[in-house]
């Protein structure tokens, strides 16, 4: 299975994705980059580094679920890797923006889009202040930004208001146990209740 | 909300709808008869009990989400009693047949259909011959039956298989955690996200 969480910057994406328990099943994406790898930087642990040769490469060649660019950097998430971890049973976690979340559904329709939100304009506009990394213009710009996106929600499976992490997280671990459930997911036990018939006495 | 339990006969669905926990919002539909109400039934708690005239007058005037013969009496569920669940905010609970819960469907495409299933077709026959209410002939009469609604899984939301009362109880409270947070069914949490702009300073 393959989800994908998203929402507005500020809304806690990447302190939920963080929370969510690897015993369950979850296995994070990694995403494919053109930067330099900081201090400390693991290349198939942080990031898959790569040149801009390689990344467009991976791009013509279809490898790349979406991509975008920012602050001068390709970032992109590779096909490979998360078709990988979906084989292995597990449950692909990505943590993208709203539009790059768009794109992969147009790949892989089978994706779960999660929409994650804080409660209010408000709480976000606070928690972005709290950062104390962005000036106001760049805070008002991702404010009106997330109103902007707020009609992209219904192309989305589910709407996780993220008011609290621990509470988040749990909404998104019953998605997950719902999804699961999906008789399009369930082909194994479908079959085995089918096969079961030749035991019968 | 509407769920629909269903599956064939000897799935557990009367067991496992009967823990479902009232203090999570569940409300058991209660269904209309013409029978007879035998010693201690109560109207409008057992079953909404009418006449052979009022059963076809409600079914006439589309007050009924589906209807059934079963020993030559009639029984459906009334559109209205579920109506004013779902109005209350109760996840309203449907317990019925496969092909009655494909009729609900059409009626009302919201409802989220739940195929309740045996693991095995041995476990269904062991469960039905424990019973001891049926013969041979009708019982092997029903798993015939339950074999060939296995293509109509597809239809459903979801697939619960029952080995263990609790944890299908466990999987369907997550179906609703789940199908609680469907766009659709967050236009209050929207709303509140966009109306708190007005509070920005």
């Amino acid at each position: 299975m393959l989800i994908i969480i998203s929402g507005p910057s500020g809304s806690g994406k990447g302190t939920v994705v963080k929370q969510l328990d690897a015993g369950l099943g979850y296995a994070l994406s990694i995403s494919v980059t053109t930067r330099e790898p900081r201090d400390g930087e693991v290349h198939g642990k942080d990031y898959f580094f790569t040149t801009e040769e390689g990344f467009t490469k991976m791009r013509q060649e279809n490898a790349l679920l979406e991509h975008a660019v920012y602050v001068g950097n390709f970032y992109g998430t590779p096909r490979n890797y998360v078709e990988e971890q979906i084989a292995q049973g597990k449950v692909a976690v990505l943590e993208i923006e709203v539009l790059g979340a768009l794109q992969v559904k147009e790949k892989f329709p089978e994706a779960v889009l999660i929409f994650l939100m804080p409660p209010t304009v408000v709480e976000l506009s606070n928690r972005l202040k709290g950062r104390n990394t962005e000036d106001d213009v760049t805070i008002e710009a991702r404010l009106k930004k997330s109103l902007e996106e707020v009609p992209l929600i219904d192309q989305y499976n589910y709407l996780v208001i993220n008011d609290d992490v621990p509470r988040a997280v749990e909404k998104i671990n019953a998605i997950v146990a719902a999804e699961r459930l999906r008789p399009k997911r369930c082909s194994h036990e479908i079959n085995e209740f089918v096969d079961s018939q030749k035991y019968l006495k």
